[in-house]
């Protein structure tokens, strides 16, 4: 008796740490961040989905990091001819082309179908006699592109080039426009989304409830009954019935067999639309919400807005350059540094700053309140890494060099450096440096004055000895 | 033993899971919104409270669809005479005048008592002789106003009229004026109005500690002592103690046995106070906050801002139409569906939507970021039904038709449509509709192009046929 | 058996409450704010950091009044040649100066280093030839400075003068300018400052982590590698180690032997700095974040906004006067309350207000939305009282007069009165007032015109008489 006792004791104790523990997860499911970060990690994605068109991919929205951050990240690959249904999120999302070309477009209610084929075709334009539509703004999608779509705009997009579009985004949930909590949400217009053949590529975390290690979605005709969906769209119930999609198996990405026929304007050839392409007729002030510009590309080297030849550059964009970032309060710049080039220790004022690798690696330390290196350790192509709000970050690139992303949860994420020309340190009188380091003047003002460049480091000499065992030419 | 021990253990599981749902109601009650709805409620008043000048109703705050939006809601039906006693609440408010007469004041410190008697009357006013006072800005009340009070800013109101004034009042508890948590507080300045008698309408659901169904109510005067109150306002003790209102059983609403007596300027007729009585002088630019318009009529139907003749129409309330609402970030919209029409299936970009219906009935369906129907059934007269941002909501009028005003969390709510001449749908290319739904190119195009209206769909003739055995008369 | 079963059922039980507290706490750590309060301490620091050069103190930020307020709240006490080690915090600051004189300094990433000795010395400044320095804008502190920092900004200061010099310190961990946790979080850029000597004061509260009593703050050289760190400010690897101060236990405010030579222009003399020394140059517009006002004086009485010769005054700093604070989304008061003089119970609209006294003892009573006294007592000077928002208050200072600065969390803090000239009773109409409390009209005019001061209540007739046995002479 006294031993079935006893077991019985360990079953309620096991009962009850184990509601304990759904209760911690609950809170966390449940969304207010917290950033009691003692270690942050590199991270692939947890769990993909496959489609008929593509692959999706998603980063775990639950971990510590993440969380803190209050994101949630997600890499769409669509194949060609390869369509990503219509969605709309419960959260504003800033996306990064990492590969391909295509086209896209997001639909405002109210605003004009601005897009459209003539009735008649006085000067016989292609294919204008069989083909008649009209539609919302179509804007074309290539590598480099930046693209801000608010919460609750319903966006669609789709590969008409020859090899894969790859897109990263990322959906910032404890942003203000989201007044559901800090879980993600699709909600999209068509389709099966969530009958995609899904797989968790970790071994999944011990959790009360599997569930949440997804990001959420569902086609929202599916929760329409069948009458009413007739009845707004005065159509039969067949029709309807396809509106629901009951048996799509899909996916979230589609092949649209045929092709996609739209209405858009011709391209600029490469070589022009790279060059001059893409301000014409905006100037921030002239737009409305039906014309806001949402997509501005960071590619060309030509557009840095911090750049040391020896080192390396970084390109922003954020509200000066792409207006509608002012509503959606996100940023993000591109990267790069070159080999065995360093960026100087900084920390982000006012953000937090969400990484993503798009080429190389690179050696990289974070550093919280406490003095803890809570990452030390070296990330590569496809990783994301979350440096919170504050927290000291230096990157030193690999012998490939290395090309990044960052997203960043403000329209003007600011940061300051620690070593450097506009640093803190050169900020402090250097009696202040000597005292602070207990070191003398002389060793004061020379490290107070020794990187005389601004955020890019090029390779000291004696770490360059160091390396190849000889001195670095400079350009 | 075995059995005692078994019902023991029962006991200890019962402890602690009651305990484990405290804590999640701790959680709530610590005020984070959650949004993990699967089942929405159309919902009654939770519990009411008698006071001698007329009834408060109260909906349960803690209910999972109104922590996810983060507001509460309550009714005061104020009976011929009743003077809702001066209250400021922890968050900005906006409420609906169901019916009836009234005036309110709001006192805001700082601003002049702008409403005064002459100390002599040269041009013998009524009264004026023996009634002197001075006091801040009195307005009227009637039905179809709209009334914005920001949070700390006390009112009072009264029943000037011959029937009861029936007032809703959402109150938004997670609104950033709002610096404590999101729990309803009212902060009385006179009376006992906790010494109502309250009761709960619906069997009380479990919790540990039932205190929390209620929004919370005193007197401030009550917790100051005796001494203090005389000596602020150099009155005698026993006047000081008549301010804590010790022995009042009078509730939150009492009745000024000989009527009010107030400052105001003589009212418009009906017909003239319907057309032009309320914006004159009030462009939105020459206000200060003591001047400010507090106060909107939605019930005119030539207000309408959507209106179909032959299904119904929307009057709305913004910062654009009473600028305040900026400050409170809050706006509301008047619906009137008429018998058997319908509203377009949509969903608010940037808001949560407070529904209350004040005449008739309607079906609604509400469908979640899954695709479930997380509500789908009848909403009737005095119902309150939350609709969370970004969940898609389809209403049809009963054969009464239905009249309702929401609330939004937002001081500009917009939505966006799936079906009719405004919608997503007809945004999108006739060929993503065509691949989105697996349906012809002619089908996509009926579906895309189907509805001319724009919010509000009159019967189409199937359904009308469905119910009636023949042909609808447009209008 | 039964007799054993019972103990461990009281056992499980105690575990299963103990769970719960942890539960509890794990959730104030996580940092929402929570409200319930039912009582407020007037608090003394609960923690203390010797270090060479001074002594630190920390008010325990975990307690129900600061979490609900969102704020943290520490004091430096910095000695003659004391310096306290550059560092930044995650959330926007406000320090006021309590006593003695210094310098500071908050260095900004891009703002040019504007105070610089010149190459050569034309006229011969003192020291100008064998001291060559360039560092960002340098200020002088003295008693009665408010200063205001931005998150993520680091700064330090210096005490140049003869006695301590003391500052408070509030800290608004839930502003929206930190998007980490409510935890505060310091990040010095030199030192070791968690390795100073430091002391519970009080018995410490149960907890499961009593690590979460403390504010967390380290060095962020610590966590980066000696030859990272070499790297980046191309020195040896010897120096490096400096810049982690490794072996320094010198604590966060050190010792600067042989005083601090900065650049800095001269200071006016005493009187003519009161009078005239701060404003020139700064009408609020002009300004860049580089150039921008961080500091105000509100020690001189000729600066008050309210004022009562009788009773006291009151001088405020906020978006008006100091334009940073609109981005700080903080406002300060410095108030004076003369013997036995009160303040007119009052409620904070728009924000929390943190009290710190700075000289005498007030009795305080302080009210929530039940009506319920949730503080009554003394408050001396050195202690600590949090306001929530809206909750009622009133003050009346000792035999020796009572001064103090309250902290508020707004840009512009905004009260109402119960009584006086302005009051929301004021504002009332006497009918309203008469049967409201149930008293006459002319009970009700007496109640209404009593006070004919705005804020600061001369003590009354009566109560002088009780006091004093006599009648006080007016001024």
């Amino acid at each position: 008796m006294a031993k079935t006792f006893l077991s019985s004791l360990s079953l309620l104790l096991l009962l009850s740490s184990a509601s304990a523990f759904r209760g911690g997860a609950d809170w966390q499911q449940q969304g207010r961040r917290q950033c009691d970060i003692t270690r942050i990690n590199a991270q692939d994605p947890s769990s993909r989905l496959e489609s008929e068109g593509g692959v999706s991919e998603f980063w775990d929205h639950n971990s510590d990091d993440f969380q803190c951050a209050g994101v949630s990240f997600h890499r769409h690959t669509i194949r060609t001819r390869g369509l990503l249904l219509p969605v709309y999120h419960n959260a504003p999302m800033l996306a990064y082309v990492l590969q391909g070309r295509g086209i896209f477009g997001v639909m405002v209610s109210g605003c004009p179908e601005t897009f459209e084929s003539p009735q008649q075709s006085p000067e016989g334009l292609r294919g204008a006699e069989k083909f008649r539509d009209r539609h919302q703004k179509i804007e074309q999608l290539r590598e480099g592109d930046v693209v801000a779509i608010r919460a609750g705009d319903p966006h669609w997009a789709y590969n008409n080039g020859d090899e894969d579009l790859v897109v990263v985004v990322m959906q910032d949930n404890s942003n203000n426009a989201n007044q559901l909590d800090q879980n993600p949400r699709s909600f999209f217009l068509a389709g099966n989304p969530e009958m995609g053949q899904q797989q968790q590529h970790q071994q999944q975390r011990f959790r009360g409830d599997s569930r949440r290690e997804q990001h959420e979605f569902g086609n929202i005709f599916h929760g329409l009954d069948v009458e009413t969906l007739a009845e707004v769209f005065d159509c039969d119930q067949e029709t309807a019935r396809k509106l629901r999609s009951e048996n799509d198996e899909r996916g979230l990405i589609v092949i649209a067999e045929r092709g996609l026929q739209v209405i858009k304007p011709p391209s600029y050839r490469e070589d022009q639309y790279g060059r001059r392409g893409e301000r014409e007729g905006h100037n921030g002030l002239e737009e409305t919400i039906c014309s806001a510009k949402m997509r501005e590309n960071v590619n060309n080297p030509s557009r840095a807005d911090i750049y040391n030849p020896n080192a390396g550059r970084l390109s922003t964009v954020n509200s000066f350059t792409l207006p509608i970032l002012r509503f959606l309060q996100l940023s993000l710049a591109k990267g790069v540094l070159y080999k065995n080039a360093m960026m100087a220790p900084h920390w982000f004022v006012n953000a937090h700053s969400i990484m993503y690798i798009t080429r190389g690696e690179s050696n990289i330390q974070i550093v919280n309140q406490n003095g803890q290196a809570v990452f030390d350790g070296q990330v590569r192509e496809g990783q994301v890494l979350v440096v919170p709000q504050n927290f000291a970050v230096v990157k030193e690139a690999g012998e490939q060099g290395c090309e990044w992303v960052e997203f960043q949860t403000n329209a003007n994420a600011m940061f300051n450096t620690l070593s450097g020309r506009t640093s803190a340190l050169r900020g402090l009188p250097v009696d202040v440096v000597a005292n602070a380091y207990q070191i003398s003047r002389e060793e004061a003002e020379r490290v107070k004055f020794s990187r005389p460049e601004t955020l890019f480091f090029s390779p000291s000499r004696s770490s360059a000895a160091r390396r190849h065992g000889g001195r670095v030419a400079s350009a």
